[in-house]
């Protein structure tokens, strides 16, 4: 795993930690007093403690008792949504949008989402995601953030066919105005709603931009099971299958949810030639008694699953920890068979297959040498993981998000020893406070889209 | 909420908190810049913070930007197993308890007990656990534990009918020896381990030792689906069906875990006379792919159910608030409605159900003058529990169990600002690890049980 060591001192080492690392069976596997060496953003090294002995480094960080991961990925989210958090609470996914989310939507200003966005990335940064997948409005406000926090992300501007063609237009010339911004950790993505939002006209010409420009889609579909029942009432066809025909499944795709992906959904899929990626938010998922994502059905046809969160509003979390957890006890659960989806399958979906469906892969998702240094630290001298029979068990069923005490991106470090670097998190909550009021306004009788799906 | 000052300093005041109380009709709500004070080891005093301005106290916490909780009961675990947490992952329950866990724990000697439960008080004082029902061998270690670590915990020693008359004898003696020891935080039950490994004569005889003593039993029964079915199968009656002949359900008696409770045992719990408390820990029949607690049902009854973990060699963790979680969310899931369960539900569940099921409801599980004071300060400035627009929602779906700052049990501090006062981790860890090969070894052929509902 050595390449040729470059002159001069290496950015940053980390020493003594146990690192999560990738056979080339892409088998989850972990290396001892492991030493990962960072020159320019990127893991130039991944070596033993013993062979950094006599390099030289503007930092090293001992890392002895932590394992190192790649940094976690949130596929799915809607970040200044935080703003929102525990708004619309024990609802049905229909008054939670139409009675509550979307009423106070309307009233949101720029401030508001920057705000969102800001405690949001601080939310991230402490719990250990170094990139996240975001699908929302006033995305240049977010993309400031991003670039503010250090954080890395895929940006999206959202819109509904009821904004007419500016609405497309608008997430376009979002997606190129920012790709490769904050020193290339942003990348964007055309990002229409969902099928039940947006017509199939619309979803086509869609596909057709995505090809031209190059550009993954990152859209909402085949939700609940509900919501697949009533489009093939309403157009005889599931989500999957309008995607199919829009041509968004011969495009780079990002789909979540997915859990309302039935049986005949599968061929669909398999007939994909783009790439079509997963992202599954279970907490939300058993909150709005949907059904699981079919991880299983999803495996056997090669489509990565990543995880996600979903926004704050319906989630009241961005703990991708906790969704990393919650898929493999979810899935034993719903597949009835305890041996499916064991610990190391989780930590490939928080790696490999997030990297993958947020179409990041050559440069995230591993601690190997070429790719970005994202990277986690991870505390495992807790009373609640120790002892340490089975290091991927303990980081899935045992570890917590909180216990991320170092998250690094690029090789910049965001967080040291549970100190945020890069967002004044008090600061954000007392603005955001004052704000508030304005915010949680319903009775203007207003509302940014109607849920009918 | 004010009784009469007493005379002379409290010995601890909390001020600047908001508090979580229960109304006459046990809804939770929440008491904004609440004040609590202490005497000898009781709530003496739940007042405002100006309300204490000129009260002396021995000790003041300033806990603004904090919630003060009554302490989590973990109602049913296996503390010393916390030696074995990893040790048989992703497999079925026979298997793990046939292939593993039965034939490890014949090797477990009084000082692997000692310290697997010290390293389990370390992990649930950290999580805001302040009582625990331990159900486990070798109890009389267990109970100098919690003497030294200073929890709070109902004990009683295990057994199986295959221990011939002595196991149901041993239990009787350990109940009687140790309730009401240090300083009366140790109560005690009698621990029949399940009705599959314990015979209905040796039940009968347990519920008669019950009811001549007053002793609560604390027992397995109805685990699985499967584990009913079988019993059926082979006995003509459910789980609960034989508790019920046996006389169990007309003493106290607390039941871990009861997914495999059906129709045909509902009208046996309604007729129970005794006082039933069942203990649900929901991670664990997530990983098992068990039913969940059918709750509802037993809502109906009238029954408690109080949050559990299990043991970590199951569950990987004895995190109880991560339990209330699950309870919200599971039932959510499987019960097809998103408005059942709300989050003011799973705190009830948390507090005054979760004390009832252990037998202590007139000591603990409310702040409220006359109980005991057994409190946790939970912080609320984390971004990820921010903002705050429903704080039940935020303590059970945002917090987590690393947000719980401070851990009193009786007015004494065992954890303060996350350090904790009456173990060293690193000692027992250290010792625990040394004896990891000897504790592990699984080819002496030997088992302490079969595993065979």
């Amino acid at each position: 795993m050595t390449e040729p060591a470059a002159s001069g001192p290496a950015d940053l080492i980390i020493m003594g930690c146990t690192a999560l690392v990738h056979d080339s069976a892409e088998r989850v596997g972990f290396a001892e007093d492991a030493a990962i060496v960072v020159r320019d953003g990127v893991i130039a090294d991944v070596t033993t403690t013993d062979g950094v002995a006599d390099l030289d480094a503007v930092e090293r960080v001992d890392a002895r008792g932590q394992a190192a991961l790649p940094g976690l990925i949130n596929c799915h989210t809607h970040s200044p949504m935080v703003a929102l958090r525990g708004i619309a609470e024990d609802l049905p996914v229909e008054e939670w949008f139409n009675d509550y989310v979307w009423p106070i939507e309307s009233n949101l200003s720029e401030r508001d989402v920057e705000l969102g966005a800001r405690l949001a990335c601080a939310e991230m940064i402490r719990g250990g995601v170094t990139t996240f997948a975001d699908h929302y409005f006033a995305m240049d406000t977010v993309a400031e953030v991003v670039a503010d926090t250090g954080l890395r992300a895929n940006l999206g501007q959202a819109y509904f066919s009821s904004q007419g063609p500016e609405g497309r237009a608008a997430s376009l010339d979002f997606a190129l105005r920012h790709r490769g911004t904050a020193d290339g950790r942003i990348t964007t993505c055309l990002a229409p709603h969902a099928p039940y939002t947006v017509d199939e006209a619309d979803l086509a010409a869609t596909a057709e931009l995505a090809r031209e420009h190059g550009l993954l889609v990152h859209l909402h579909a085949a939700e609940s099971r509900a919501q697949t029942e009533h489009s093939l009432a309403r157009h005889g066809a599931t989500p999957i299958e309008i995607l199919g025909r829009a041509g968004l499944l011969d495009v780079d795709v990002l789909i979540a949810h997915g859990t309302g992906i039935v049986d005949r959904d599968l061929p669909v899929l398999a007939g994909a030639t783009g790439r079509v990626g997963i992202a599954s938010a279970p907490r939300g998922y058993l909150k709005f008694a949907w059904d699981p994502t079919p991880v299983r059905d999803l495996a056997g046809l090669g489509i990565p699953v990543g995880l996600a969160t979903d926004g704050a509003a319906s989630n009241n979390s961005l703990d991708v920890w906790e969704a990393m957890a919650l898929t493999a006890l979810v899935q034993k659960s719903t597949t009835g068979d305890p041996r499916w989806l064991t610990s190391r399958q989780a930590l490939h979906h928080a790696t490999l297959q997030s990297a993958r469906a947020v179409g990041l892969d050559e440069r995230i998702g591993g601690i190997a040498v070429g790719r970005r240094a994202d990277l986690i630290l991870v505390d495992l001298t807790g009373p609640h993981t120790q002892p340490v029979h089975d290091l991927a068990a303990t980081l899935v069923h045992s570890a917590r998000s909180g216990d991320v005490r170092t998250t690094i991106v690029d090789g910049r470090v965001l967080m040291r020893d549970r100190e945020l670097l890069t967002v004044d998190v008090a600061a954000v909550v007392r603005e955001l406070g004052e704000r508030l009021p304005a915010l949680v306004e319903r009775g203007h009788g207003r509302r940014i889209q109607e849920y009918d799906a």
